[in-house]
C-alpha cells in the first residue's frame, strides 16, 4: 500500500537507462555483410571493437540517444515534466549528452564518473532500407550504482521508465531493482522496455519474473521481442500470454502500426503514414514516449495510441534518434 | 614558369582550411535577438563564449564541417581525388574531425597538436527560414603552421583551394601564403574563397592585393562578399569589377542560382528546385565542390555550374554541411 503521507508525484516519468552519444552512419549492405553483423539489432562491443567498427564505417554524424533517453526527451518535448538518470564519463561525450538531454527539457543530475571508461556510444549503421544495425560500447554506462539514484526523485515521479538495454550490466540492474521497489512502495506506476530480442535472450527469466511477480504495470515490446519472452512463435498467441500477466501492454509492429491490450480488451493503431522513411532508430522510443505522454495526460489508450504513432513518425523521418520537429505541434494537429 | 622537371598533378584538388566540428542546433528568432547574433554570419568567438552559448542553445548534433573541408568531402564523393590540410587537436572532436574526412575519402595527415586548445567547433544555430548563424571557437585550427604543410603534396594537386575564413589567425595566414608561392612555382591553379563579408571587412587590403597579384585564378564569393570586397553596392558593378582581376569568377546568390565570369563571358545557372530547404549551412561550399568537380573534370563553365547548383542543393535539403546522398549519382541523372 502507498505511504498516505507521500505528496502528489511532481513529475510525470522518471526514466533510468543507458546514457549513450550515437555515431551515425550511412551503410551499404555489403558492408554489414562484410562485418558480419546482425542487421537490425543491437550487439555490445567493447573498445577495441567499437574503435576498429568506427575506423571502417563512414563519416558519421553524433547525436545523443539511449533508448529510455531518447523516450523521456521525447515526452519533455511533448510537454511532460520528466527527468532521467544514466551515467557518463568526465569527457567531451558525456557534455554532449547531458547538454543535449538537459537542452530538450529533461532533468539530469547524475553526476560523471572519472574519464575512463568513456562514455557510451552506439555506432548506428543505417541501410537504404533506413534499417538501423546498432553497436554499443557501453563505457561508463555499465557502472550506474545504486547510490547514483535519489529516492525522492523515484517516488516524486508517477510513472518509473526502465529499458531492457541497461538490464545487461550487473550495477545498473541492480539499481533498476531497487527503483522499481522504491516506486511500488510509493505507489507509483512502473514501465519497462523490452528493448531487444537478444537482450530478452540474456535475461528471459528474470524479465518473466518481473512481470510474473507484478512489478510491471506498463510493458512495451515489438514483435520480435514478445514472442522471444514467451518463446511462442506465433504473435497472437504471444500477446495473448504476455497480457494475462501485465495490466498494460503496448506492442509496435513497425509499418503495420501498433496494438495495446488492457484487461483482455485489445486497441489498434495504424502507423502514421510519411513520406520517405530515412531512419528506423528511435522508432519504438519514440512511439514509448507518445504514448506515455497521452497516459500522463490522462487520455484514452486509443488516443495514447495514436501519440506514439505520431512521434514515432517524426523520428524515422530524419536521421537521429530524437525528435527535430514539434511533437506537440503534431499532435494537436492529429489528435487536438 | 613551372618547372619542367615537375609531374603532372596526382590530386585533383588540396585545400587548406579550419578543421571544424559543427553543432548544429535549431533556434528560433527571439532566441538569435537575444543573443545579439548578427544572423546568417559567422563570428569568431572564445572558448569561454563558446561554453556559455553551448549551456542556452538546444539539442544539438555534431557533424564534421569547415568550409573547404565540405568543400573536398563533396569533391571527395564527386570522385576525385582530394587532399586536406587543418589543424585539429589531440582530443575526442579532432578525432571525429579526422575519422569523417578521411572516411569520405578525402586524403588528410595533418598531425594533431596538443589537448589545449582544443579541437575547434561551430555552434550553428538553424532558424526556421533555415537560415544558419555561425559561431566560431577556432581552437586548435588558427595555429596550423607552416610546417604542417607538405610542399610536395601542395605541388602535387591541379588545384589549391583556400578559405578566407582561414585568413583571421596569423599563423595559418603565413602558411597559406606559402601554400600560394609553392603552387604558382608549380605551374597549378589557385582557388580562394571570400567565405564571409565581416571576414572581408577585416582583411580586404589583403585579399584584394591577392587578386591584383594575380595569384588567384578562381575566385568564389555570394553577393554580400562580392560587393563588400570592392565596396559597391551595386551587384552588376561589383562583377564587373572584380571579373576584370580574375580569370574565373563564381558568384552564388542563393535562391536565384549562380553566375559565372570569364574573360568577359557570363554564364548563369538556376538554382536547382527542393522541395525544402531545412538549412542552407555548407550551400557555398558544396556549390564550389560542384563546381570545382566540373572544371577537374574538363567540363564547361556551364556544367560546373550546374554541378554546383545539384551538389549546392543536396546539402540544403537536411542538416549538416556533408552531402548525405550520392552526389555523383545526382550529377549524372542531372548532367549525364
Amino acid at each position: 500500500m502507498p505511504d498516505p503521507t507521500l505528496a502528489s508525484p511532481t513529475l510525470d516519468v522518471v526514466a533510468i537507462g543507458n546514457a549513450i552519444v550515437d555515431v551515425i552512419a550511412a551503410a551499404d549492405d555489403a558492408f554489414i555483410a562484410a562485418e558480419d553483423l546482425p542487421k537490425g539489432s543491437m550487439r555490445l562491443i567493447d573498445e577495441d571493437a567499437a574503435t576498429g567498427l568506427y575506423g571502417r564505417m563512414g563519416p558519421g554524424r553524433e547525436v545523443s540517444g539511449g533508448s529510455a533517453a531518447n523516450t523521456v526527451a521525447g515526452m519533455a518535448t511533448l510537454g511532460l515534466a520528466v527527468g532521467f538518470i544514466g551515467q557518463v564519463a568526465d569527457d567531451a561525450l558525456g557534455q554532449v549528452f547531458a547538454h543535449d538531454i538537459r537542452a530538450a527539457g529533461v532533468r539530469f543530475d547524475t553526476t560523471p564518473r572519472g574519464e575512463h571508461p568513456a562514455t557510451a556510444r552506439c555506432l548506428i549503421l543505417v541501410t537504404p532500407d533506413a534499417q538501423r544495425t546498432m553497436n554499443t560500447f557501453l563505457g561508463a554506462s555499465q557502472y550506474l550504482p545504486e547510490t547514483a539514484l535519489d529516492r525522492a526523485t523515484i517516488e516524486a515521479a508517477a510513472i518509473l521508465y526502465l529499458e531492457g538495454y541497461l538490464w545487461d550490466p550487473a550495477e545498473p540492474r541492480a539499481a533498476m531493482r531497487a527503483a522499481i521497489g522504491w516506486a511500488r512502495d510509493a505507489g507509483r506506476r512502473v514501465a519497462f522496455s523490452l528493448s531487444d530480442a537478444f537482450v530478452i535472450g540474456r535475461h528471459r527469466a528474470d524479465f518473466l519474473s518481473l512481470i510474473g511477480d507484478g512489478l510491471v504495470d506498463i510493458l512495451f515490446a515489438n514483435e520480435a521481442e514478445i514472442t522471444s519472452l514467451v518463446e511462442l512463435e506465433n504473435f497472437e498467441a504471444a500477446v495473448a500470454e504476455v497480457s494475462r500477466q501485465v495490466p498494460l501492454l503496448v506492442v509496435t509492429r513497425g509499418p503495420a502500426g501498433a496494438i495495446a491490450m488492457r484487461a483482455g480488451e485489445r486497441f489498434e493503431v495504424a502507423a502514421e503514414p510519411i513520406d520517405r522513411v530515412v531512419d528506423t532508430t528511435g522508432a519504438g522510443d519514440l512511439f514509448a514516449a507518445g504514448f506515455l505522454a497521452g497516459q500522463a495526460q490522462g487520455r484514452t489508450v486509443e488516443a495514447s495510441l495514436h501519440m506514439g504513432a505520431v512521434a514515432a513518425a517524426e523520428v524515422i523521418s530524419h536521421y537521429g534518434a530524437r525528435p527535430e520537429a514539434d511533437l506537440k505541434a503534431l499532435v494537436a494537429a492529429r489528435l487536438g
